[in-house]
């Protein structure tokens, strides 16, 4: 058996290594168009402060490597400008040398990753200041220039995860950073009000952040915004998405998904079955819409590679479409999300609903403990859980790991309700984040109350409707909503004849923990026309703080409050 | 509708706040015998070192609290002293008056707790300066005579989790610590091996560990083992386990189970079923081994609570019966664990297997990355996963609450396997530690290849067996098995000659990755009698270490390696 593997990344790599553990005596070549081989791209934006201490060490393996461990024929710096399908043949490139040779295969396997979107549309996109981070050389690249200009204003251009990586760690390298992303919000996988969160902690740690707005031309020392703004930048990040390279697939007739991914079966098999594909060139199904996709992800690649090496042996792996779980680390925020999002939901027709909780992440009396946002998307009326967002200091990677875990085994709220999680105060409460979340999201399920998003809380405001603020009185008096009657938990009962039953009343408390009981209290009293406000002050301070600062928009609370 | 609750801490005070959610109007009197309400048990260690900086803030809620936001009749200090459920009716005394009266139910909730365990056999049990710690006062009475006496010497008797912390946050708050253990090793729900770990990390912060001891008698100033080893002790601490509170139950004819605890249905009504009972006083059932159990956790009492409260009302809840999931933070190290263990597998005649897998718990190039210890036990030949241990310096409780869920779940090695987790390499690996496990166990499963647990590997070395380390010459330079030769795995494939064919022939690395590549290019080379030792160098110097320093053992090392 002769493997020929075209790219020597994450996807490539996994796949010649695993080949090897199957089969001792296989032939296996890979070739890889770049300098390096299997470098962890995951963590180039590290090294852009120094938390990645060495660019260097950022390639986990050489050709020497490969050889003498795995006896995986490694060529770098090699292009394999052609496949022969038919003759079982891939042309290559020497780049160094400009020598050209012909390989055979018995199974070929095509990893060539994704290239970094630079729009032509864009003047000056080719100027030598701008740059991509897909790559060690990128970065090599990026840190001879900034070091050799005295760079010190950057600015970045997409607001995703890499963008996002890349603005975080430059600014902990004490650059002066913007950022400019072409939607309203940052971190497309989450929905508008968690991202909100994420657009102050830019703003709290000096990130120039600029929304809705795209880059028309990049000069010398500045980006000009489709706006007219203009933004200091002596060197300019691109990172606005991916395109998978799949022009050497095209060529040899390989086709291609409607995503523009290359096409695969079950097996990672092309229409040509000798012909593998994994990583992010590849198209896939989303387990839950159902939908096609791509997700370059390093996670999916791997399983990926080894699936696909496998099959070349006769052996096939479950192949369950992908869901989409992320994790992002900004400043001293944790974020993480899974599965499907509202708008998700909303584009594939789903009857969903949502929990939208701020429990804290381990037992209040501990002296790290924070608040967690947590939102929970649940199918109606099946209870079957669909996605989940979390943000906060504590562990959202953890909460969202487990619901990821449940998604995947098809669970529901209930079962979700039920779950038994380690429980220490160092790590979380008795009733964990996703318990509550699952509480909540039931009770809704079950019609017991009713909500308004948090998003919907400045229309009420505006149109005055009637809102009760149950915390209590020193709480109100350090910030609340404009127009809200304060009517404490510890008072309602004696004062229910403030509480108007003819027209719709909204409630919040710090977190809807005591609303939620309120509610439930003046509905057996026979009040039928009542909303809990999900998110509560806290999430109403957060959602409505970063568009207040820089929109100049008059707030609709007296003063913010995040504790 | 009246509801009478006995016991006004986790399980108690969350039946009555969950009754007034359902019911506005019904009457709900809950008696409490100690001091405080609705305190934080699992915090009380942590104001021994002031973590939790003050006693009084363990106290969550007080009975105005109750009454005014909740109008739950809430009275400290008052024992119900017998349960008259043919006229349904307690009888209550008030602690501080001596006054007695009766009080009516129509639905009774016993939420009584588990008393710590101070056995009569040990001489001067009854000393003033022997102490448990269940509730706030033993932490005030603790902090009095810890600072009247100005203690210095602490003996904590007892290694499960109270034990333990309490012995590191005395050691936090610079306390000479002194812990004895019956067991030969610490925290029960762990094996063997994991539990080492535990002992160097005791040992590694000045903690005189003294295991498979118990203790004959506390006098002035000591503890005198049955050894006949005397210990400087002021003061002492019992934290041998907790027996279900059951007097005032069993006296009116409620029955108890097999263990001891307070027998209970579905919807945890006593054998009278106006009468519930949940919490540390009840017996359980174990989902996984369908055996009769209790457990005292903070987590399933909570659950309880709002079942039993649901159901006075009409409503059932799922009763799925417990996996037990729990987590400790011990100085530097993370401790979780989940379902069943190896000893709990052998009692229970599961046929099983088990993966040992040291991965790190996040990206090896980001500073704070370290091994994550991790064993998963998985049923034969279903592969369906039985349980979980993780100890390490990273998030243990993050994997362990993944595989709590997928047991939950009835998951098998194929689904933790194709899990899609979140990663970044602030949080986790591409292929995360869970990920990681189930490939191992699986390749165990198919018969792929067959190892030898960690605990096995002394007598291999003592009886010379053919061991051989495929680490680099410059790892095996710096400490190694006794006996083991050095063939690395860049050279195996030109030194075959030195591998025998005849014997058995176990294999080893750093971390088990390396020594099954081998492992398998040696099968495909028709060798046959192969073991990869699972948990290798790392597993094998943390299994030796402890017992190697105290006991005076020979080392089977050359010398420890712990990185």
């Amino acid at each position: 058996m002769k493997i020929v593997v075209v790219g020597g990344v994450a996807g490539g790599a996994g796949v010649a290594a695993r080949a090897r553990r199957i089969d001792e005596t296989a032939e296996i070549v890979m070739f890889e168009r770049g300098e390096h081989l299997s470098f962890s791209n995951c963590c180039l934006p590290f090294a852009l402060s120094g938390i990645v201490d060495k660019s260097d060490k950022l390639v986990l393996m050489t050709p020497e490597g490969f050889w003498e461990k795995y006896r995986i024929k490694a060529l770098v710096k090699h292009e394999v400008t052609e496949i022969l399908p038919d003759k079982k043949e891939v042309k290559v490139k020497n780049l160094l040398t400009g020598e050209c040779f012909t390989e055979s295969y018995d199974k070929l396997a095509l990893a060539p990753g994704a290239n970094a979107i630079l729009p032509a549309s864009i003047k000056g996109i080719d100027r030598e200041n701008v740059f991509v981070l897909k790559n060690v050389s990128d970065i090599k690249k990026i840190e001879v220039f900034v070091s050799e200009k005295k760079v010190k204003k950057i600015s970045v251009v997409g607001g995703g995860f890499i963008g996002l990586e890349v603005a975080e760690n430059f600014r902990a390298a004490g650059k002066e950073v913007s950022l400019v992303e072409g939607l309203s919000r940052v971190l497309k996988p989450l929905d508008e009000e968690m991202a909100q969160f994420l657009h102050k902690e830019l703003l709290d740690n000096g990130i120039q952040l600029y929304l809705g707005k795209t880059v028309s031309e990049i000069g010398e020392g500045e980006v000009v915004l489709s706006s007219g703004e203009r933004l200091p930048a002596e060197a300019v990040i691109m990172a606005i998405g991916v395109s998978p390279e799949t022009k050497l697939a095209k060529d040899c007739g390989i086709e291609l998904g409607q995503t523009g991914g290359i096409l695969v079966n079950y097996n990672y098999q092309t229409n040509y079955p000798d012909i593998y594909a994994v990583g992010d060139a590849i198209e896939l199904t989303n387990r839950l819409s159902h939908d096609k996709s791509r997700l370059p992800l390093a996670g999916p690649a791997q399983r990926q590679a080894r699936a696909a090496a496998d099959h070349m042996f006769g052996e096939t792996h479950s192949n369950r479409g992908v869901i989409g779980s992320s994790c992002l680390h900004l400043f001293k925020l944790n974020v993480a999300n899974t599965g499907l999002n509202e708008k998700d939901c909303k584009e594939h027709g789903y009857h969903y609903d949502f929990a939208y909780t701020l429990s804290t992440d381990k037992v209040g009396l501990m002296p790290d403990a924070h608040p967690l946002f947590f939102k929970l998307i649940f199918e109606k009326p099946t209870g079957r859980i669909l996605g989940a967002q979390a943000v906060g200091k504590g562990s959202a990677d953890k909460r969202i790991d487990v619901i990821a875990a449940m998604i995947s085994m098809n669970a529901t709220l209930e079962d979700l309700k039920e779950l038994e999680l380690c429980y220490s105060p160092h790590y979380s409460t008795a009733r964990d984040v996703v318990n509550q979340a699952a509480l909540v999201a039931l009770n809704l399920l079950h019609g017991k109350f009713r909500q308004v998003p948090v998003y919907k809380v400045r229309e009420l405001v505006e149109s005055k409707a009637c809102i009760i603020d149950v915390r209590e009185e020193k709480e109100f008096a350090r910030g609340h909503l404009i127009h809200a009657v304060n009517i404490p938990m510890s008072q309602f009962r004696e004062r229910l004849s403030e509480i108007p039953r003819d027209v719709p009343v909204y409630l919040h408390c710090r977190s809807s923990q005591r609303s939620y009981n309120v509610i439930c209290a003046l509905q057996k009293l026979g009040y039928t026309n009542l909303y809990n406000i999900s998110g509560s002050f806290l999430g109403i301070s957060f959602y409505e703080y970063y568009r207040d600062k820089t929109e100049g928009r008059k707030p609709i609370v007296t003063e913010y409050n995040f504790n």
